[in-house]
């Protein structure tokens, strides 16, 4: 293990507000089966990964997140949530981001992710008066994008599924996301979470390019895929990186 | 949110008697970490989605119910047991689901759901003894069908493993497949769903056709697919889209 | 169901010392919701498929772990826990596997792997002390192999993520594949569990060939399947067997 690197790199994270936090998403248990687990969950995963400068400490928690939720890990969600919060994921971007999940990994997915976090939310006194409305103001639509996108998937799918190609219209794209509480860039950041968790690598390019026009850089897109492979396992990002490779090169002609 | 027409659907479907069970699926705490989340559920997913007409809510609660087995969700299976008994699905087509996915997604996933359902049998006073039994009299096999089967998968996979060979033909397309507690379309239907929530397109084009074959429509299929959005993620069904796309086409012909 | 040879056969593994440990991974519940579940748990899973002779006992509660970790089965890893201790896998091997499937599968699979393991652990007197040790001495690195692996990697994905290069070359390839206490083999045929368990085909290839490179028979492989069948569901094994097919093809050549 990279000790001499992590040494120094976790005293700087432990010494920040969510230190504490970041320690505790590795419970006992894991110490007491496997002292090598606990240290590479101290020296590499905790001091060295979270510390990488090419993403911020806040999308790293927003992003594991989302990958905890898309994978149903009901048990080790409340922990992550109070890192996702101390690492300074609002608590409307929290609330967003399950809404947008729910819509993306499941229905289900997004109920285990609320019931994790309503005693976080009312320990820490944020009322669901304070959180984002049904209804806000939606930001504006990129008309002409979305015709595109609307007419090539009903010319596609239409006659195989309208009650799709309506609800996609309708509720995700006219309305999800254009909510203003969670930034276009962040909603793409845990769609393509998401789909590297699920291994969808081949919903993969839509979302990718869409994330890099909202904003995420190549050289956070690259660090989410190193830091996503400590929670969804080196398979799915070895699966992802063609994909990504085809999406960067595509975009630098 | 299309509220104005779920308002109407949804007075509808909460007059019914699955009306309480459906919105049990949705806890509190949703509404307390997401005032959206709670609207979108209330609105459009159970006032909409559950409401529509081209597919049965007896085969969208056991669709849903096969989806959330399959995605291992123990923590939402009790609700939706309970609202699949009270839509119609009858205790023993229940009991006929469990086993059929323990062979389609995995023996773990069916001892979770019979722990959760368990207690709720109990409850309502289901006796093991009710249920359809271990040896009941199978229907008839289609000799000409199941020996094509066979005799493509020996040819094709015989030398690299007999025991899937075997098992595929004494377990489920000599046996399972023939229980007669549970009706050969709805054997497909929870196959298909299971299929669409594991993301495993390349596996649907023969259960698929079977479906159809066993007698899903093609407008019950594509409401199969808007429905399972919900519950298994928009990016789970454009990717079996293609798939349905092709199976109707080549039946159309 | 193959009751005629499922007697016998379970007779014979009731008589080891893993027989009560088997029987306990099938809970009442399951007679309770489905006599037919129950009946196919003990007369062809218990009875039949554990007993056969291509894979040992102990590798099948080994795979057999590695791939309800794989699948995030809290609730159902308990049981198999204390089976594959009651089959000889050793408390070494089972850390090991943990922390293997860490980075194969997410951190949040082991830590709720670690979860279940610990009371286990300390129930039956395994100390932390006497499990393998975060820095033992490695295993030699066959050195071109490792070369050639990087030089692709690097060569491909170089220019998508350094972090990912980095840390597949360091942690994976120079550091975990190389601890001693779980052998290459075991090692492998973890990961392939793993692997099939996901529905990552387009992985297996390269871990296939490296777990038969590393003394796995194409005997045991082909069990393996037919053994995942019943844990990770026949729809996952038939997108493995074609991958299989054309490894076992490519190396008979």
């Amino acid at each position: 293990m990279k000790t001499q690197i992590a040494a120094s790199a976790f005293a700087l994270i432990a010494s920040g507000a969510y230190g504490e936090a970041l320690e505790r998403t590795i419970p006992d248990a894991v110490g007491r089966v496997s002292p090598a687990l606990e240290a590479y969950s101290r020296d590499d995963l905790l001091g060295s990964v979270w510390a990488g400068p090419q993403l911020s400490l806040r999308d790293r928690a927003l992003v594991t997140f989302a990958t905890l939720v898309t994978r149903h890990e009901s048990d080790n969600l409340a922990t992550h949530i109070e890192l996702a919060l101390d690492a300074g994921v609002t608590p409307a971007e929290l609330s967003e981001t399950v809404t947008h999940l729910a819509f993306y990994t499941g229905w289900g997915n997004a109920v285990a992710a609320a019931r994790a976090m309503a005693p976080i939310f009312e320990a820490r006194g944020i009322a669901a008066e304070s959180l984002p409305p049904a209804d806000p103001a939606l930001l504006p639509l990129d008309r002409n994008a979305e015709d595109a996108r609307e007419n090539f998937v009903r010319g596609t799918f239409g006659d195989v599924s309208m009650g799709v190609v309506d609800t996609t219209r309708e509720l995700l794209f006219r309305d999800l996301w254009l909510r203003p509480d969670l930034a276009p860039r962040d909603r793409s950041m845990v769609t393509v979470a998401a789909l590297i968790a699920t291994g969808q690598s081949e919903q993969m390019t839509f979302h990718l390019n869409r994330a890099m026009d909202n904003g995420l850089t190549q050289e956070e897109a690259g660090a989410m895929l190193s830091h996503l492979a400590f929670y969804a396992g080196w398979p799915k990002v070895f699966s992802a990186l063609p994909v990504a490779k085809q999406v960067f090169e595509s975009r630098s002609n």
